[in-house]
């Protein structure tokens, strides 16, 4: 029995940045798990049953074979360890690293700062205006998407002509920052690289809008 | 020729967590490389030389056969591909999926959010008072923390009875952790971790105060 007939069972929610990236993985692989919807701003990740299957209250979390997964990283790397077609990573170690290098530089400098839990806080605790706000997410987002731009190759996407890793974590940044009202104009690396992107089902097919759980309005 | 005589050089900071990290996976694989200090508070990250080598103005970087490295995760795992021996993951899918979760449970969650930029953001840009910063602080880390807690094993260390990129992650973090000054009696798993790798040289010899750039005072 291949990986792909095994039992997935997804724990998402449409709007996350971490979940759309293990959507468009799990498209890519054409591993189509069930899915349990996990409504965060209703604070359902908080429920003692979620935090028994992801102790970080986040979505994703991934079950395979009765075994749970969180953090998306961890999960594609799994993904692409136990279903390696299409590949998310090169064959060879410094291009596996570039690779790597591009999507941490998104899941780790850009994401975190930007998150639900984040943008709670700066909102209750620190009683941070709505601009203010806005401000804070355009300047991490900004400033990481300039690094990113700088480490994209000159191929169809971010490292050579097939979607990798990298693209898996970009193309859910640029639909952030799209949200954040972010001006994505001296990004055209970046840009040229999404379209190519939406160009494939599998990223289609993991945006927000088209998820069995996305609702109209905030 | 071995991966551990080739050319290496590291980019680093003695109080960088990021480096410290790196500097610790170097000791366990035995690869000595040639150090370049830049001062991240004198912001000699953001020099055109810098910049050229990491579009991210961050350390560490590992320059290896002349080619350029950024992000942490991202460098320990090519380490670990090129040079094999003492292994950072385990050997089966699930359990350098679980390992690689407990890492990016403190890279991409705790870690982003108390870096140094984002302490002069929350210092300069939004004003924060002292007692608001070190409150910032203690609740990314605390929360972080309490997960990793929950996720480690029974084992000497995060995963098993051996030093992982788990345990290269939560030593670092441990350490910022007492910067802050935050309680750790919560931890009791991750305070029995700690005790076992600092018996280590490894990671005893890749603290901040034991680097050659180090400097008694801030």
């Amino acid at each position: 029995m291949s990986a792909r007939q095994r039992d997935f069972t997804l724990y998402t929610y449409f709007r996350s940045s971490a979940a759309f990236r293990v959507r468009i993985a799990l498209n890519l692989k054409g591993v189509k798990p069930r899915q349990e919807f996990v409504h965060l701003l209703r604070h359902e990740q908080a429920s003692a049953n979620y935090r028994a299957l992801n102790p970080q209250q986040a979505v994703p979390t991934l079950v395979h074979d009765g075994r749970a997964l969180g953090q998306s990283l961890a999960i594609i790397e799994y993904l692409d360890e136990i279903a390696p077609q299409p590949p998310l990573l090169p064959a060879d170690p410094f291009g596996r690293a570039r690779v790597r290098q591009m999507a941490l530089a998104i899941a780790c400098e850009i994401h975190p700062l930007c998150n639900l839990r984040v943008r709670e806080y700066l909102r209750d605790a620190l009683k941070l205006s709505e601009a203010e706000q806005g401000e804070w997410q355009k300047h991490w987002i900004g400033l990481g998407l300039q690094a990113v731009e700088e480490m994209a190759g000159a191929g169809r996407f971010c490292f050579g002509d097939k979607p990798t890793l990298a693209d898996v974590c970009l193309i859910p940044q640029l639909f952030n920052a799209r949200r954040a009202e972010l001006e994505l104009s001296a990004y055209p690396r970046l840009l040229r690289i999404e379209q190519a992107a939406y160009e494939l089902a599998a990223f289609r097919d993991a945006v927000p809008k088209n998820q069995p759980d996305a609702t109209p309005h905030p």
